[in-house]
């Protein structure tokens, strides 16, 4: 595992900045909500709402792909401070059992976090439960800084 | 390459059935349009449209997911005949440059269609230019058909 | 996560069926060693031995896929029994460091372990190291038991 | 797709190169030949010889994933000239269906050949027969050029 890093960004912070930069995910009913922002770590929390609802109730892959995603986002963005121009490169996502009716919870550990790549990974599961619905495992591009 | 195969299900059936059972991706403004539905391969087209876009008019991360799924869908079920409980459960994608602000084409082709497992490519790219913006690589698993 | 499951075959007797069954990987200079095989789980030793390597000294990335796919089979097997006619369907690799000059270790954990379908994760590191020298996502078919 | 580019490095003078750096790959029976490299393609076969195998005769998947790998950097190599020190980040890989007792052939095409990363994708198929063995997509990360 790469060396303890210090914390950059907070969730209330890092709240306050998506927000502003995807309003469309961090913002309005069903908004994303940053529960742990922490060097190389991110919970994310995707609520139950209808707009991440396929008919019968269940949430909808590109919801989960935007979950998990943005969890990876969130633990770059913690660990090195506001970088709005790294891009996701690759991610491949397992779809493991039916969601439930309820909130889903990312969970994101950085594996690697490079000068110019971030790799982690996301566990996907409904609130209150253990089971895995998704596992996602992702690549980021960093930009050089100054 | 599998052996040929008679086509099951067109573009005006497919449409007409995925719009009832998925109407948030195939009904409304922005809704996705199948432009080629035939044995092995579909070709889908994701509108510019207000829904799919990031602020700077790129379109999202998860709006890209979902359109490359759906291609993957539209391609089995051209070919096997309606089985809405088929489900993803693998999709590797890699982005590889800036969409233009315009349609995005999918143009999917399935490498293998088993009894049990689907896996098939994606490529998309912007409408009118050959740069490709992303590829993905997605299985389905296919429940037992009577 | 799945409830717990008991332990069907151990390291040992593991070790034997599959020096007879795969010899090329788990017999002679240079085999896996499998340390730990418990439900869900399993670590897999890779020998620091000439056929692993590149010039310069470094792992082979076909032995480092081996070794992840070999660690997976493993904490499958060890769970559930012998099943000699599974198979990988899909293996992501992500190489994120430079293995070191000694033995790499294999830290194997089942996501998921269906009926048909099992997906898990390997963590790969230089004995002693805690750098993660690469991550890998597999799943493999397993065919239907009497 | 992107635009054309000029031939750096053919067959010939990259079997060479390659015997030298990487002779466990392309020394030897059962070395791999090039048969193909051309801006953005290479097809490469791996000879069905002893080393490759698995007991009962089929090819073994770290071969499978050595050749798919090689053939991506055959493309590379090919398109902007000797670099020896990129190296492999990403790949998945697709086992589709049982190879047959003969030759593999590998055909890659790369997708995007950019300044840092390159991506491309492997079609794996048995000699003469057009069934897909194993479709492979990887990254490459390209260090710095003077």
């Amino acid at each position: 595992m790469n060396a303890p890093r210090q914390l950059q960004l907070g969730p209330d912070e890092l709240t306050r900045l998506l927000a502003n930069e995807f309003p469309q995910n961090f913002t309005g009913q069903g908004a994303l909500a940053i529960e742990v922002a922490a060097p190389m770590v991110a919970r994310v929390r995707l609520p139950y709402a209808e707009r991440h609802l396929r008919p019968g109730g269940t949430i909808s892959g590109p919801s989960m792909f935007g979950l998990a995603d943005s969890a990876l986002y969130v633990a770059i963005l913690a660990t090195i401070g506001w970088v709005p121009l790294a891009v996701t490169t690759n991610l491949t996502i397992n779809f493991l059992s039916k969601p439930g009716q309820r909130d889903l919870i990312a969970e994101c550990r950085l594996i690697k976090l490079g000068k110019s790549l971030a790799v982690g990974e996301v566990y996907l599961r409904s609130d209150g439960d253990a089971t895995v619905v998704a596992h996602a495992t992702g690549t980021y591009s960093i930009p050089p800084r100054r």
